[in-house]
């Protein structure tokens, strides 16, 4: 652009600026789409029960396996869905009745309906089998492999007195704070 | 403008070409707000109880109403919702168990608390009735009439043994692909 | 800029018009990020039960806490969780029926499970005690501190028959719209 006087400098001075500040502002937009938001699903496994866990883990592996970042919230119920064993030693009354109460994996849960103490979630063990559908221990392990963050709540593994010997590996320990920090940058929360 | 020296000119395609790329930028960032996020509200419909079916079927036909997309995936007890009919004939025993103790048809759901063994939700009914509250039935309808999205997990059905012929008519047939694609794109997702 | 020739002062005209056009997209982009989407959390409180009403409150108020806008929906078996007392006065037989066996206030709630009549309740509040943990019903009155907006579903308050002197203070009145209303601008929204 041919320049001839100094108000026409200015001019295009306050043209070129208006224009980097475009393109300041837009990179900015593009670089935070959605505020933060990313392909994400963050859920929190509450319930402990069979039935919910299932579902939880089959949409939990579901949504790993079509390329999402995936994060699940362990606590209170839950915790017994990545529990290993139960170790009564050194606990007090109040832990060893909620040890011997609560099932220690995730096999181990029971049905949240129908379970006729223990009977029909036998029964569903058995249609599964008979289905070839993939069992809840081996559904956790699936999750870990396809790189799902794994968090236990460290309030309710207090709690409940569950100590870090009855875990599964490759857990880490949150709170609220870790839990509202992934959903909120979720395209997908859920509690279950 | 008024271009004299070929430097003059180059600028000047170079301002051009900034403006361009800039409107280019721009309108992609207004063309996938959110990345993709719509005005669509997903739910999974999990638990079969009376009260959490009709918390669910208000919830949908509510934001149906107000205009947003809205899409239901009956899943496990869920599947109950959708039913109109048990069918027995052709099943294995484990099929005619779980038809015999499920039930058939969103007016056929028990209370999750204080059912005592069908009084509880008796009175439920009795107390909807006077208060002219729409009934869940009615309220599947509704949402079908809203062009409510409804799928049922194919999953789900397998298991159960739940037969094309005990369903409603206008469902789909969907898995956790169909549900993840749906709630990635929703500003709301639910598990009921 | 020179402008010697009308031409180059269209040229110009066009350009600052262009460039005044993005402007002004530019800026409703940046003030409506993500279609609206602000630092919200958004939940449905249905269940009542003490485990789950814990759970909920822990994430209103840790969210609160954090900076994000919450609202609660208070619908159902949830209504218990604001109720202060029971009120039988000029009600029905149904209604006094509901009011004799739903809980009054956040502090009396059972179990999800192992309730055992109230005693495994009893424990876990001895539980709760020996750990330092906050009552149900002091962090409802954190949530109220912390500027959580609280909604009690109006449908609900009608059915169950429960009167406005037999809630805490406080509390809005609303129904799905409410509900649709702040979900549909929540980052996190969650059903309890």
């Amino acid at each position: 652009m041919t320049l001839e006087t100094p108000a026409a400098q200015t001019d295009t001075a306050a043209l070129l600026e208006r224009i980097a500040t475009l393109e300041a502002r837009l990179a900015q937009v593009e670089s935070a789409p959605a505020m933060g938001i990313e392909d994400r699903l963050s859920m929190v496994v509450f319930s402990g029960d069979f039935d919910k866990t299932m579902a939880a883990l089959i949409i939990a592996t579901g949504a790993a396996a079509m390329g999402l970042e995936v994060s699940m919230f362990f606590t209170f119920w839950g915790l017994s869905v990545v529990k290993k064993q139960k170790v009564f030693e050194g606990k007090n009354v109040f832990e060893k009745g909620f040890t011997a109460m609560l099932p220690a994996g995730a096999n181990k849960l029971g049905l949240s309906k129908l379970n006729f103490f223990g009977a029909g979630t036998a029964m569903m063990h058995k249609l599964m089998k008979d289905h070839n559908v993939t069992t809840p221990a081996e559904l956790v392990q699936m999750a870990q492999d396809l790189g799902v963050r794994m968090v236990v709540c460290d309030m309710s593994r207090e709690l409940l007195g569950v100590r870090d010997d009855e875990l599964i590996g490759g857990l880490e320990l949150g709170g609220v704070a870790t839990f509202m920090g992934d959903a909120a940058r979720s395209k997908v929360s859920l509690f279950i």
